[in-house]
Formats: C-alpha cells, structure tokens, sequence
C-alpha cells in the first residue's frame, strides 16, 4: 500500500513510500482512498509551523473519501463498495466538546489520508451524498464542517439575517454557501473584483473589495442602514478582527475560525466587544452529530462544493498541490485524485 | 369615518357603521386602512365561538395594512404616507410572553382593522417592504407572524431539517414557506391532491393525501427512513394530534397553532410524548422584535404571501369575505380592499 | 452467580437462579453488584404493564451501582476496586435522542442489575462521587437523571424561578432538590400533610394538599401573586395535566415525565396550551454527557438522595420490595442491597 | 432641588448646585432619590475618560434608588411612597441589544441619580425587594444585572458548572453570588490574602492570590482536575485575558466585562480561542426583563448586596466617595445617602 509521507517539515519532503497493508481492527473498516482535499491546516503542517512537534514521518492530509473494502468485527452497518466520507474528530460524537473529543485528529498528530487504504472506525463514517464524487467529497471533513458550525449549530444563522464573510477560501465559500441556505443575506470581501463575481454567481448579495474599501467594518454600515451585520466568519485573524468588531451588531456574533495568523495589534477593540455585547466565538470543526446533519442538508439542497483543481497522488502531483495551495490564488478547494 | 361593526354574534350583523373620526394622542400614528385579511380567529369570532363574552359592537379584523395620515406628538419614526403595518400584540415587543403582553390585541377584546381609519400606537407599527402591495401587507400580523414564530423563533429549523405541514391554511401556507426559506425539506398533508399539487408550486418537497392515508403518521417514516418529521406545525388539534404524534422523531417539536378545536380523544399518546422526549409547543401569533425579524427575511428574499380571493369593502363585500372562509375551501389568504 | 430472573409477569414470580459467570469482552467492565434500586417502571414491568412483549426471564432493574472486578481489553479508564454506576441508555452518549440511542436499555428490553454480577461498557460506566455509598449511587440512573433532565438540561431552570413538584417519588424529589441548587422556588404538591411537611425540610418552599385544594391550579396563582408558574414536573399523568395547565405561566414549561397513565380526560386544555404558548416536554432519562454533569454537581454541592427501605437480596426480600413499591407509600428510594 | 454636578472633569469639580424641580410628564414617575451607588464607569466618567465628549455639567452616577413622590397622567403601577430602583437602560425592556437600545442610560450621557428628585419613565422603574433598604437596592441597576446577564442570562451557568471570578469588585462580587445562587463551584482570585478569606465567607469555594501565583490560568487546572473551567467573568481587561484563555475549558464561556483597559498585549491567545471553541462574551448590563428576573431572585434567595462604606450627600462626601472608589481598595459597594 502507498503513501505519501512527509519526511521533514518541508513540501519536497513529501514522498512516496510503501506501508504495510492496513486490517480493520473489531469496529473499523477498511477504506479505499479515492480523493483528498487539502486544508490551510495541513499547508501549515507541512512547514512545521501547526505543530512543531509533530511526529515524522507522518501521513498528511485530514480529508479524504473512499470505497469501504472490507469491515472489521462487529461492524454492521456498512459493507464492501459503500462511499463513504471520515469524520474530522472520531472520538467527538456530539455534545460539547472536550481536550477527549480534541485528541484524535488525521493528519497530525495521527497518520492522515494522502494514502490508497487506510483504516478508521466505523461510528466516525458517513455515507456520501449521492449528488456527490469522490473528490467533492473529500472537501467536506474539515473545511465543511467548520462553516456549518459557524454557521448553523453555534451561530444559529436564521433567515434574513445579513452574514459577512471573508474571503473566498475553503470555508469562506461553504460559509456562503450555508448562509443562503439558512435564508441569510450574504456580503463577501476580497481583494479581488473578479473573485467578488463568482462569489455573487455562488449566490453573495454584496461584495466588498478590501483593496479599495480598507474601513470594509464602517462601509458594511451603508449596506445595513447603519444596523450592523448580524454575524461574521472571520479567517482573517488578528490582522481584520477590528474590520470585523466595527461591522458587527450590537449582540451580534463574530465566529473565529482557521489559525489566526500574526500578532495581535496593540489596538485591539476589545472595549468595543464589551459595550456592544458581542460574541466571538471560536469554532473546532465540529462533531459527527454535525457531520450528519450537513450531509443532510447537502443532500436535500443537492449542494455541491467549490472546487479550484485536482493534482495526481504522485509525489510531483502531491508537491504542486501544496505549492498551488500556498499561492493562496485558490477559489475553492483543492484536490488530490487516488 | 366608516366601519364594519360586528353587532351580534352571526355573520349577516356584520352592518357598516359611522363612526367618529379619532385622532392620534401622544404616542400614536393615524393610519388610513388600505386592506384587511382574515383569520379562522376571526371567524370563531364573528360566531361568538372565540370569546362568547366578547363585548358588541366590535369592529372585527386583527390584520390591516394602510397609509399613515398623520402622527401624535411626540412621534418621530413615521410620516404622512409612509405605509405601514401593525404589529398584533402592540404590548408584547419583546421578550418571553406573559399575560400583560397577550393583554392588547384587535379585533377583539379591541376594536380591529375593518375600517377606514384607526390609531394605532407607533412602536407597535412597520414598515412595509417595499415588494408587498396593501394585500399582501395586510396578511401578515396574525399568520404569517405565527408561522414565523413556530418554524424561526421557536422552532429553529434549521437547513436540512425535515418539516410538516397540515393543511394549506393561511399559517400553513407562511409556514411552508418560511421553512424553505431556512433550507428545510417540506411535507405537506391536504386532502385534496390539487391544493398538494399547489402546495408544491410553492416548494414543498413532498405531498400526502390524507383522505387516502388516514395513518399519514406512519406514511412519513418512509420519507424519512425510517427517522420521523423533525418539526410539525400542527393546526388540526385533537382529531390529528395523535398522527403528529406518530410522525415526530425523537426529540422533535409539533408545534401547536390555532384555535385545537373538538373534543381531545381517549387514548391521546401522550406516552409516546414523554417516551421519545418530544416537544410541544403552543404558539401564539409573536413578539415586535419578531414581526421585525419576519419582515426583513420577506424583504430579503422578497417573499410573496399567497393569496386567494379579495373581497369589497361593503356589507355585502365583507359578509361574503366571511362566508368564503366558513367553507374553507381557499388556498391562501381572504382579504377586504378597503 | 445469582441473580433473581422474572419469569412470568407477577411479582411471586421474581426467582432466584443461578447463571454462567460473565466476562468482560474488549470495552467492557465486569462489575459486581453491591445496590439496586427500584423505579416505577420495574413495576410496570414486572407486571407485564410496560411492555407485554418482553421476552422472559429478565433480570429486572435498569439501576446499580457496585464495584469494578476485572476490565475487559483496552479499557483503560477503570481498574478493580473502583466504584462505578452505569449511565442508563448505554448508547447514548450525548446530543439529541434517536431511535438507537434510546434501542438499549437494562431491566428490560435486557438483562439488568439485579444479580451479583454483570459487565457493562467501560464509556457508559461513571465513578460514584465520594460522599455516596453503593444504595445511595444506585438511586442515580434513572430517577435522578430524568429529574436532572427536566430541570437543568432541558428545563434551563434559573434562579428565581418557581418550580411545581407533583408528589413526593423518586423523580420528583430528585427535582426538588435540583431545583433548590439551581436557585428556585419549590411548591409541591402531595395527598398528605406529613409527606408536605418532609418535602419542606428537604428545601420545598410551599406545600398543596391538593386532597383538600383539589383545584391546586388556582391556587397557585396566589403564591405567584396571579403570575403563574415557571416550570411543572408532571407525573401525574392525563389526570393532573389541567391543574398544571392552569398553573403554568404563559411561555412556561410543563415536563412531562413517567409512565402518565389512564385515559385522557376529554376536554383536555390543550386551548390553552396554545393560546398561552405554553412548551410541554417530554423527558426521558438523559445522555451520558447529562448524567457526568449532573454527578459533578451533586459532588459539588454533597447532595444525598432520599432512601426509604432498602431490602435484601433474596427472593422474599426482592419481592416484598416490589410489593412495597406497589404501595406507594415511599418517600424517597426503595433499594435492594445486594 | 439639589443636585451634584460635574462641571468639568475632576473630582473636585463635583459642585452642589440647585436646579428645577422637575415635573413628571406623561408616563414619567417623579422619584425622591434616597440612595445612589458609584461604579468604575462613574470614576471613569468624572475623570473624562469613559467619554471625553460628554456635555457637562452632568448629574452623574447611573445608579440611585428611592421613593415615589408622584406619578404622571397615565401612570398606573405605583402611587406615591413605593420604593423603586430604575432599570439602567430605559430603552431596552427585553430582547437582543440594539443601538437604539444601548442609546438612553443616566450618568452619561443623560443626567443621573446623584441629586434629590428626578423623573424616570415608569416602565423603567423596578420595586425594591422589602429585604433591601435602599443603599442596598441603589447597588443593583449597573454592577448586580451586569453579574447577573454574564452568570444567568447570557451564560447560562448550571448545577456544578466551574466559574472563576476576577477580584473583588462590585460586579465580581454579585458574580460570586449569583454563580453560588445557580449550584455553581466558585474560584475567586485577588491579589490579598484577606480578601480572599472574605471571598469565602460569601460562599466561594476557592481562592487563588494572583500576586503569588501569576501563572493562575495554569493553576486552575489543578482544581479541575485537568478539566478546565467552564465559566469566566473577566473583568481585568487585557492584562489577565490570556490568563483566563488558559484557565478556560474547551467550548467554555469568558464573560468580558466592564471597560478593558490597556493596550492589548502582542501575543493575544487567539489562536487557543479558536482551537478550543471558546466563546469571549462581551456583557453590557442587560435589559428590564433581566432585571425583574434578578429582582425575583434576590427577592427569592433574600440575598444582600455587598456594601464597603456610605458617604454623605455634599461636596465633602461625594468627592470622598470618588476617592475612595479610586484608591480600589473596597471590597464590596460604596455608596451615597441622600
């Protein structure tokens, strides 16, 4: 069986090795790699700078989807040729989380997905939406599932509520995505007109250029006749927070998502969050009682995600997708074909 | 000025009265009504079957929509011509109901909408959004509020959430609506197959002919897979509480609307409620804060109620207007042009 | 090892009888039993009343509590001598119901506590806080945590709320006692002055006899000065749900709770429920993640439960627990100690 | 009619002057002020650093409590001799926050408490429980329902949740209250040995002195036993947030409170925000509904405010009220007895 390994903190440090054949263990099945997506997460992976204590070599990647091969003891409730798409946390099935629910995560500290088989328990599977391949599939673990908890579980987005969110990567777009879903009203920002238009082809009601708009936090106030955006996505981290504390309502909620980069400005807004009773919430991914109730909806609405390319599960395939990642030029996700 | 008196309790005394012409006092906004709807509320009313103690003569009619005319002193948000909408409850703006905030309401035990001209407290009025004409507007105080109320502010369904409808009455309509609006799969039950075909005009996802399927409860478990209805909004009260009862997942809401009318059988399942943790939740009309949210999701997604007949605004206009709604055969709302 | 068996549905026909020693498999525990308890179900059940499709011989009883013997492979978190109950839905973790969270249950549909020695799954296994002996932990399972259910998790009960209690069993104590550490003010209501009187020294802030105040709805509305009540534990079933009806406040809760039994009377006030927008709940047991924080605040706050008798673990002394169960005339827990 | 006015910013601009006597309008209540009580956000005030922009001369402090001297036309719910206490912001009787809710408070912008007789809309106005006199009560509009929105209404604190509370101020002592009020375990920590000691006699469970142990996030964790805790108020502002980031548990809450100040430190653990799904809940007061409930509470629970020292109403005694609030050495609330 191969995989790729990454063998030093570094992206031509991805390299093709041969493993063992993995067995399901009682409640595990055996997957078939198919397709996976690539994450900011597993980008900074790679360099050393999520976890500089990561154990090499490891196996990358959190996402993937697959073909169950076979089934281990006592597994029941799949068998050989289902599709079928891993839960990010397999030991988080619902409820609050926890530093337990936390621990076991693919791709760092746990051997990921950039395989052609790999082994995972049965209760962290879920069945692909039929409207769905392989490679759409393999977006959803991670990036999915974060916008859906901004989204839907914590931010309780309800129709007509107007939702900001920033940029148009991975989580951005499924953010958007969500939030027309709920029936909220969509603004986008980007440094980029044209990443502005497909954004409001993917349904945006408004788009901001950052570029030429940088106080986007008191322009959204035109948009709102001065009320403020109900809830935020922010990606941006330290560098957009106050952008983000100006635009928001009073009440309203501001979720966190993704590893905010940099430090933070000596001016941060913080009194303002006081005096206007807002809430940043940080988001996790999510559960698997999350996880269903995504591919539900996905389901039902016959969703599809964005995706920008697809690289071959070759070592020279597998290193231009992590570079193609780090320009950072993606719109939509990034995928790799097994 | 004119009105529409109720003078005793039957629909041929429903006479047109003069009346004096009022005039607003600090606080308040004269509005010139443009059209009213009715309500199964309205209906039981004019009956004496709401409140038998009901004090005569009653101008009838919770829902209007009109011009404002002219504003009390101290009155600052409205101004002659703007066209508003009032809210039901003008004491309850916020908040957890109590019996001070349901106190206030029109059409009984207050005077109501059937009539050329009313005051009407301005923190208690909207706007109304710019898409809708005086009908549509007309429509929405009393079901299009409470639809809200079940499936957004209390029922929180969410996108991919499984929801039942009963019937395609005015809150059933507003509810089936607002329910894809939030990203829900739709059910609804009729027991005719053209008003299921209508139903599904507007979107619902899947119909049932309960004259065909009596035990409509168990029918929905194939939709489902076997999972049950995540929310019902049930009008039909006791004769089908126990079908809901059968259809709801564990966990799930039936909220309950309307006036539940005919004796409760024998062998209600309320085991079965307490045994699958179900929830059911009375619903009655809104908050302001509400009204306010429901306006803006229309707005946003510029939501059309649907309409069914229009009626003069004369005796013989208003007296048919009622009649037209005893037989119970519209699909949609019944309003008077005022 | 013993263990007592139902082998008809009649309390004469609870045997002891001898069965193969059990065995931890891989997850699980094997646990000796040192307490059990009694709740109104097991009586239900041993009379075929529950569920007269239960395969026989059962062992009754869904609650214990004992000491940990030998763990089965990769357990990890207990060792011999550690004192555990067992959370009452095994597959239910955490997060909402569902048909299969709810599918396995102990005392029937499988074996339950009442023998000396069974395994159970390790993740479903909590540790007995320190200031509980084994007949005090064994009360916890089912009783205890519907109560927690009701009031906390569900019930969101707050300070300065009133909460309504009907009687003095096991569930309802257990709410009594939740509600007081949650802050609120406790009526409750009983057919005896002398069980009133132990409710008040047991934190309860007013008592009904409603023997002699049967229409105790009303008079409520005295000790809330006309506002209502915020939360009813009903227990009573089809035949006290009217007088809570008219006790709750309009938005309150009614959990409803147990076996309600009789027919429905029929002119139940279900009006009233929605013109009041009043939530009746069901509530049935809990989830893990409930029981972990309903022991933690026991812990914290030493709250004991009440124990009428406890009994011996034979066949007399089995079955004159049941048959003192059968009288209802406990005040507190009725335990078998084992 | 007496008054103190600020006429510019510093304390011994605090003058008496003499103003007219006010008349209560239409829905307005006239109130003989009886008490008053400073918070931060008056010291803050007077000395021109809670809004440099203030108009002056300004009557200041937000907080008084008194007896009804008359009631304007229109005025129903109190006669002259009541004891009353305002709600802090008048505008915002329940729901979410909004601007328009946000835009009335006393003590700046508007005149506040700090004189003989002033009018307050009578919607604002609370009943003072009968077991508070009212210095007592004069404690309660701004410190108490600030504690009360971050423990009850926004965090919604339960039966052995973990709180820790920052110091010994007004706020964070009504914190430690409420929190023991709902079943909570309480962590108080303070830079003084003595004050902990006092901490404890009001029911907390643990105190840490932060002077000894700086790194006290870590520090709790021992307490938890790893577990982290589950409720935060901070209210030091940006020099001990990141403290509390590393005290809080997975999907835990930290309350924000009062006016941060200083410059935020560089290294803002954001990033632990986001990865442990913390939510940051800013807390500004908190609506009239949440003030009756307090009411209720306290009223219920017969809990007494916390009291340092009273001052005289005269220049000599306000301006030594102020310093004494600066020197931050109170433990518990100062007040002025007018």
């Amino acid at each position: 069986m191969r995989a790729i390994e990454l063998q030093a903190f570094a992206v031509d440090r991805l390299v093709m090795a041969e493993r063992p054949q993995p067995e399901p263990k009682p409640g595990e099945v055996l997957v078939g790699v198919r397709a996976c997506s690539l994450n900011y997460r597993d980008w900074l992976m790679v360099q050393g700078a999520y976890n500089p204590k990561q154990k090499l070599p490891l196996v990358p990647l959190s996402d993937g989807a697959g073909e169950v091969i076979a089934v281990g003891p006592g597994v029941s409730g799949f068998k050989p040729g289902d599709r079928v798409v891993p839960h990010f946390f397999p030991n988080w099935s619902s409820g609050e989380p926890s530093a337990e629910r936390f621990s076991v995560s693919m791709g760092g500290p746990y051997d990921g997905w950039l395989c052609e088989q790999r082994t995972y328990p049965a209760h962290a599977l879920a069945r692909i939406p039929d409207h769905l391949d392989f490679a759409e599939a393999a977006t959803l673990p991670c990036a999915a599932l974060t916008a859906w908890s901004a989204i839907v579980t914590l931010g309780r987005v309800q129709p007509g509520d107007l939702v900001l969110v920033q940029g148009t990567g991975g989580v951005s777009l499924f953010a958007l995505q969500f939030a027309k879903l709920a029936g909220a009203e969509v603004i986008v920002t980007s440094s980029s007109d044209e990443k502005l238009e497909k954004a409001k082809a993917l349904g945006a009601d408004h788009g901001i250029n950052y570029r030429n708009t940088p106080e986007w936090g008191r322009a959204t106030r035109t948009i709102t006749g001065g009320r403020g955006v109900d809830h935020i996505v922010e990606v941006g981290g330290a560098g957009t927070l106050n952008q983000s504390i100006r635009a928001i309502r009073p009440g309203g909620t501001i979720s966190m998502i993704g590893v905010l980069s940099g430090p933070t400005s000596n001016d941060l807004l913080l009194p303002l969050v006081v005096m206007q009773q807002v809430r940043l919430q940080g988001v996790t991914v999510g559960s698997k009682d999350g996880f269903d109730a995504m591919l539900r909806a996905m389901s039902q609405a016959k969703m599809k995600p964005v995706l920008d390319r697809s690289f071959d599960f070759s070592e020279s395939g597998v290193r231009e997708a992590y570079q193609h990642m780090g320009k950072g030029a993606a719109f939509g996700k990034i995928t790799v074909s097994v």
